[in-house]
């Protein structure tokens, strides 16, 4: 049976100072308890499977051959004759790879942290098992319930990790200077703000962003920007000397960052029409984030005074591409259109880290950890402004009868492209306003001192939440000791 | 070319006592060159591609467009018309999930351990490796061989993944205290025990298991505490220091973890029916999952004198959740349902690790390395009556059409619904029985003084059995003591 | 924000002594937006959508019900009614493998070097990102343009990555002795000659390699091997001391190994026709690999004095079985001749490191850092032996109507089965030519003195072109510092 050894009194004194006040022992379990159990009352109340998940249901389909009652499922197939065209078959592979993104990506990216990596993967672990829950419900209730229930199914699965990963950005802001409790608080109002803002950006504006550059990006970055700034904390350099890497944490980062790059053309186009759309949307994505490695390392190599990459830009910036078009993706971008995205998004990403999050940190009071105004914030403006235009030309003459699934408006004639453009910028103005003003009021109810916060000198630690065994050093320190004891013992 | 730098002999003195007897020289060659040529030969005589994939079979099937032969295919397809109804499209993707939790799941969660991450993985490898072919003929023995062959395909890929997950459960158990040749020998044995279990189950009693709460993870956790209890060490605590982890061998266990959470739902669908029953696994796990995290760390932070939380939780309990949906994630659950499942086994997980375990080691001397009995143990037995009691309320009314595919006995009027839960309950019961038995005969094989096992001295220790490379500060003290050999050198 | 810490002078001195010849402030960005400009330059001119992936001609597609136009999709499907029935579905998964194992497989599997792991997983990444986009092209010209345009859709995504498989080999054979810059210029010209040799082999010679035994891992291998002979250094037994690992980079280089593992039977069967094949391909592979598996292991501990495991071995040799069944993957090899060929290739893959390479780098000069040529050269060789012996056995009775899609001028009487045979042994011979002549000019080319490549004292060291952060080590030595400095200033 595995017992921790208890960190070393000696290396760790100065992180001992832990109180009552940071003492997880009944907040954690008391809001983990309680946010569980009323999910499983509203479940239990609102929550069903769909026609393509329950048993009698999609019998039925087959036997009547009618898929009338499909949802988003593009172009509507006549018949179901066959188990072969349930939906599961053209989703999920799509929703492993966003998964995968979610649980691993957010999660490894952001062990970077020297002493901070049992609470990047593991808050990023309960943050996002809660909110993918809570979305699966705010998102049933705006996408339109039917006879009172919320049905379910893998594209529900797809957008509850959607909503999970604009969380997890805003957790990339603020980490390392919070406790679970106050990130599982933020969960439940950023996941009801996400899901309000999606359904007036999809359902009333009539907006695109399959990849979620606006609903996503955008907004996780700039709500999340705000928290950290209303959070802010004057004596943070105290903990200076742990906000930062170590080589081989360095690498752990470097798992996350890379399968969030491989997963990415399946994340934009997870929730696309079928057929060209999400073959389009994930080859759109796969050509942006290429070129824009090759921006960031060239950007990374020559703002460095010596010329020597930074691993920050590498695990991030590289991934701009990917939010840049996010929006666009299913579009008819071209290839050499998403390039060009990729390689303004890489190259905007690194000035950024380099010069615009000291700054911001300095004139702004904006302590933003990860610098995901680097990664999503800007790019996803970008991601917005490129669908835009992209929407505005948009023409019969490229688009021929796969209008209708991009923009289903435009080919009906109700709107010009030009409309679904202005549409297209209207939502990233409502998505920022959203996310500040939400941001602002979430803020303020995260700096009542009622969740355990830790104080200025011990933030990036994981010392306060967990138990943490000591480092190999001090294990071989310790075994040294333990044989030195024994032949002492032994010759006496 | 690498050259491994040998383990320095001032920090392990004490693990060079590897003698003659632990020495795998020809130990270790003799036992996988005459286990891999055994069945070669066996392959040769025995196994064939079935009907999906010899190249003959499946044309014929296409050009006269009849798929009789089909064995598992749920709702039997009338006619082949495409090579896109080839049943690779339809299992293959949830053959990867389930393959990457076996050897990158299993492999690297058990690299908590902060002097076994080679045998932890690289055992787990071997094990994997052997156990997958040999599975595969003893499960085709029984699934039924035609015209004396064994027809195998990706469903066969998948049942012996599944057969090797209970075999890396039982080296769980015994974790660190055993020899390569052994746990080869302990899968010889548990693989057959498996596939008779697996069939007695499924094919005799007609019990349902898609996810193995019976077959796989109380099968697998029961045979290897026995084994472990049989293997007791009564000086294990000269061991004790090295049965911990460290600060980055917690961050590689949370790989491990993380795919096997987020796969899971591939794991427990993998071979259920197509259609509904794989979308309704899919979710019933991903939801149960979910709900065991929250309670997951709600118990761990309260089961601790001082609130913070324990790495061993987090990397175990958070997936007694699949466990416990093995059964009943193919049954109409319901997502609240799983959700009230998936609590359950979070709890009781964290109970069991916390306060279980030590007495079963102090009381009932079962040194249960990684606890298995709290991950696979107990939420397996939970999710058979789950899936009994599911079983048992199973209706006409809920399951439609869809009864066929999940209680074909039961939907064509054969048995009751009553009946098919009493026919889990006693596979419960068998299963605990085989795995009871059949633990005390093989590990009593195993105890024979043969397979160059450690002594109590030197458990958990890679040395032994590997090459094993300095860390990073020996490197750094023989880089300082080079440096300092040449300075001397050049002021000679 | 993050900040790196700096290396510590103290325990980097000798690493300090990097000059402005490896300074690669300017050389990196000029040669990284050149070619992304003029690669955005080329797609804009020459690359479009296929008919998968546009929006109007998919629509068309569907509303003519004619799949005319489609390219490599085996048994041509007569028409095409629904958006499921896009080649996405079909490819895609294999392709997210593949993708998976060029930059997590090969970026991780190559982090054994114990200071050298920044570069290893990020110039995996930046060659890689470069090497798929220029291989689009290369490749896309050479496969044949439609109307002066290249048209892709995910089969020239999978086509690429293995294109860029090829030059990661390669890079093993150099890696931790160049410049990114180096490695850049030798992908533009690998990339070109990969495109050449393969069109040769597939289009002109009429050969078959699904996996690319003979283009990819015997070409990128001796390619890579002869470039690493041109670019002979002798001094690097200097760097000795770091051309070798640490006990947890040993670790990060099994996620490497364990990946490409698991996803080799994608790998293989990713570009082979759609059907038995790749179902077939599928299970070749994966019994190929479980036997190697066994014969390694076996191996390493017969070579060793002591009978230990060399992890060298088992992250390396364990997946020459993938490589051995590149070629004959697709074809009839049965499960049991997979087995064969499996164990074959472990066997001789680990004598290669253990006793060929140490030969090859004292007689022959070749500083094979990966020892690719006992993974991917040997194998490789030996895939393409069985693949031409397979070929040649092959019948009609064996294959039935599988023949046209496996062997298509066989199967229409063209040519017999003894002559494809001996096309591929002809195929072998080209590719062996085309590395070797191809790896001299490539090699004298990279020779040049103006890549910024390290000096033989400094090879296998990150801190060379990255900002490397200090080990924990430092950081709890710098913490002590601080704490010892905060006491001394409240005592003064």
């Amino acid at each position: 049976m595995v017992e921790p050894q208890p960190a070393s009194p000696r290396l760790n004194g100065e992180e001992n100072m832990t109180g009552a006040e940071t003492n997880m022992r009944l907040k954690l379990p008391i809001i983990c308890f309680i946010l569980q159990i009323i999910l499983i009352i509203l479940f239990g109340v609102l929550v069903q499977y769909n026609d393509e998940v329950d048993a009698r249901e999609w019998h039925d389909k087959l036997d009547h051959g009618n898929k009338s009652h499909s949802e988003h499922n593009g172009h509507p197939e006549s018949k179901v004759h066959s188990n072969y065209e349930n939906d599961f078959y053209y989703r999920y592979p799509s929703f492993q790879d966003v998964h995968v993104m979610i649980f691993i990506g957010f999660g490894f990216l952001m062990t970077f942290l020297q002493r901070y990596g049992f609470s990047s993967v593991g808050f990023n672990f309960l943050i996002a098992a809660f909110s993918l829950q809570w979305a699966t419900l705010m998102q049933g209730f705006f996408h339109g319930m039917h006879a009172g229930k919320i049905h379910i199914g893998v594209e529900s699965m797809i957008n509850a990790d959607f909503c999970t990963g604009a969380v997890l950005i805003s957790f990339g802001a603020v980490l390392g200077k919070t406790s679970p409790v106050q990130m599982l608080v933020m969960a439940v109002f950023e996941v009801t703000l996400f899901a309000i803002n999606e359904f007036i950006l999809l359902s009333i504006l009539g907006a695109k962003d399959a990849g979620g550059s606006m609903t996503i990006h955008t907004f996780g970055a700039y709500f999340g920007l705000t928290v950290t700034r209303v959070l802010y904390r004057p004596n943070l350099d105290k903990s200076k000397h742990k906000n930062c890497s170590v080589y081989h944490s360095d690498l752990f980062a470097m798992i996350g960052t890379i399968f969030l790059w491989m997963f990415w053309p399946s994340f934009n186009s997870a929730i696309t029409a079928h057929g060209d759309d999400q073959h389009r949307t994930a080859m759109n994505t796969y050509y942006s984030l290429a070129a824009c490695t090759l921006a960031t390392y060239g950007m990374s190599a020559i703002t460095a005074h010596d010329g020597k990459l930074d691993m920050v830009h590498i695990q991030n910036a590289a991934l701009a591409g990917g939010v840049a078009v996010g929006t666009a993706g299913e579009m008819m971008l071209t290839p050499f259109g998403s390039m060009i995205v990729g390689f303004l998004a890489g190259i905007i990403s690194v000035l950024g880290y380099k010069y615009l999050s000291p700054i911001m940190e300095e004139k702004l009071k904006i302590q933003d950890t990860c610098g995901v105004h680097n990664l999503h914030g800007m790019p996803g403006v970008l991601g917005a402004i490129v669908g835009a235009v992209t929407a505005a030309v948009a023409s019969k003459d490229i688009y021929g009868n796969g209008m209708e699934d991009v923009f289903p408006d435009v080919a009906e004639g109700d709107i010009t492209a030009s409309y679904q453009g202005v549409r297209q910028a209207i939502s990233l103005a409502v998505t920022l306003g959203m996310a500040l003003v939400g941001g602002v009021i979430v803020g303020f109810l995260l700096k009542l001192p009622i969740y355990g916060a830790p104080p200025d000198t011990i933030c990036f630690e994981d010392n306060i939440y967990w138990e943490v065994p000591g480092d190999e050093e001090e294990a071989h320190q310790d075994k040294a000791s333990v044989r030195m004891t024994e032949t002492e013992r032994l010759n006496a």
